[in-house]
């Protein structure tokens, strides 16, 4: 007896495929799957996903910018998914669509982040008119915040008016998000005396609105004092010519008490801003920054992957730190290896 | 009758000469002409000067580095010549030497700066334990910073043990004094009530020592109002576990009173630093820093010079900034222009 057996060939394309053109009609008309997929375009690594990509944002140019571009900072334990949850409800109420971004260099591919994480927004979460999105992945800040960046493009064209764009704040992912937002909120809790807790060095001096979260309770009279000293130290702190000083707003999120003065707040800033065209002048030069800012990453990445150059770069390190060569002549040997001995400075 | 002229041919090499071994010898032996000679070398922009610097400073630099480098600022009227002077007789008093150069992009060549004014110093440039050199001029800070740091290594190595770069604060320059230095002081005056002028966005941040100058006669009494307002302000805006709380020093340089005070507070201030290896680690941290910031500026010029690209800058630009094409579009753009079409992002 002979048995026949056929067997049933399956070729699959390497990887997921992703159609440019399906994607940019189902974001214009607000599709969260294709939204979703789009990101995850965006977010990839791989060579010819960059490419459409590309195309991808190239197409919906035209219908991005609509929004107001939210940065928000502050440190765990500052309340920042209470926050977010209790803002996006409000602005959502007032018909508004929000979108939530975070950047998180350091969250760890498999462990998921702490922004982004759905569990802590449950209300929000299953809200029609808001989309949250955890940070990308990814080794340097420059690659997520690009990713972010596209991400939030996305999203406008896709009609969400709000982006708010998280971070807890590890190394200079505070100052990404600023570069990438119109108006930088950090939210803070009451130390107990008239101080603030997670304040960082640097930190307060980004901020266009701070928020004194978790106003309520015990903290209430914390934060009446904290408000009080923290408006006196920013009145000091800015030029007497300054059209915006950042107020301290109370806010109790699980009481839900203060929100609608944020928002407030942050229409009033982009009015200030407005009046004499600071917005619009802010946003293009962090677009043309952008630009310099990814030639600068690319062309350090191409020197650094250079093999001649690789091979160099710990020692010359050790030896400029221990001032056994100058950085000007550890600099120009790195160019030298990069050009193959034409360089010029 | 014949008339018989010679003509004695005197060949002159372009440019000045100098000699390193020469002025490594006169710079180790304290010889102030040696010494402006060769700041003057490093300071040239010709590519055969830059090569006899890069020997020089290669020689000298293990004898540099034993001093305390101090960032100066204040905008103009805040009497930081005056504090200079007053705060560099003093430490000659103390048996020190100091170096005072200036970063100062904006000056223009012919004109001179205001920094490193001699006239505005009167006594300390004549004192022989001080040496003040202006601003090198220069079109772009990182190229002024460059010089400016070599020039502090070649005082180092003269054996002037306090460094003193001062700027009036245009643009970023504070942040590239503040790079090349392990203090920063920043001088304001009383503005009256309890504020201080010269307040700029971000500047206080920076400063390790604030100096309320004028503190005499009629501002008197609103230098102490201001210096008790900052330090409450500071101590909000510092993370509770600093190890440095920015104090607020009076000062009155036209009476001589105070300016002690801020030489013991900044022998304090290396003394924290270096109980926990902060002072080491940061100067190490800043000379790779220089070093990978140098890289960056020579890659980027490379690329902005190279026709292909600079013919294609001022079009991207604007595109990018009235969002008809994406930042990374754009950016790649160039680096495939760069590389002549074989760049894979």
């Amino acid at each position: 007896m002979t048995t026949e057996t056929t067997t049933r060939v399956v070729t699959r394309q390497a990887g997921p495929q992703y159609d440019v053109d399906e994607l940019y009609e189902g974001v214009l008309k607000a599709n969260t799957l294709h939204l979703a997929r789009a990101i995850t375009l965006i977010e990839s690594q791989r060579h010819e996903h960059r490419e459409l990509a590309d195309q991808l944002l190239t197409k919906l140019l035209p219908h991005t910018g609509k929004s107001l571009r939210i940065g928000l900072s502050g440190v765990p334990g500052a309340g920042k998914s209470t926050f977010t949850e209790a803002f996006g409800t409000y602005v959502t109420g007032e018909k508004h669509r929000i979108a939530v971004l975070a950047i998180d260099p350091s969250s760890p591919k498999t462990k998921g982040s702490i922004l982004g994480d759905k569990t802590r927004m449950e209300h929000l979460a299953t809200n029609p008119d808001a989309y949250i999105r955890p940070t990308p992945s990814g080794c340097t800040l420059g690659g997520v915040a690009r990713r972010t960046r596209e991400a939030m493009l996305i999203c406008e064209a896709a009609g969400y008016d709000i982006i708010l764009v998280e971070t807890v704040g590890v190394g200079q992912s505070e100052i990404a998000v600023a570069q990438m937002t119109d108006v930088f909120v950090l939210v803070l809790v009451p130390g107990g005396g008239d101080e603030l807790q997670g304040i960082k060095k640097g930190i307060v001096e980004l901020a266009d609105v701070l928020v004194v979260n978790k106003a309520d309770g015990d903290l209430e009279r914390a934060a009446d004092r904290a408000k009080g000293s923290y408006q006196n130290a920013l009145q000091l702190l800015y030029p007497s010519t300054s059209k915006w000083i950042p107020p301290v707003l109370k806010v109790s999120s699980v009481e839900n008490r203060g929100i609608d003065t944020v928002w407030e707040t942050l229409v009033d800033f982009k009015d200030v801003k407005q009046e004499d065209g600071q917005f619009e002048k802010r946003r293009m030069a962090q677009a043309r920054d952008w630009m310099w800012s990814e030639v600068g990453d690319n062309l350090m990445e191409a020197l650094r992957a250079h093999p001649a150059v690789n091979a160099m770069i710990g020692e010359l390190e050790g030896e400029v730190a221990h001032s056994r060569a100058t950085p000007s002549a550890a600099a120009k040997a790195m160019m030298e290896a990069f050009v193959k001995g034409s360089y010029r400075p």
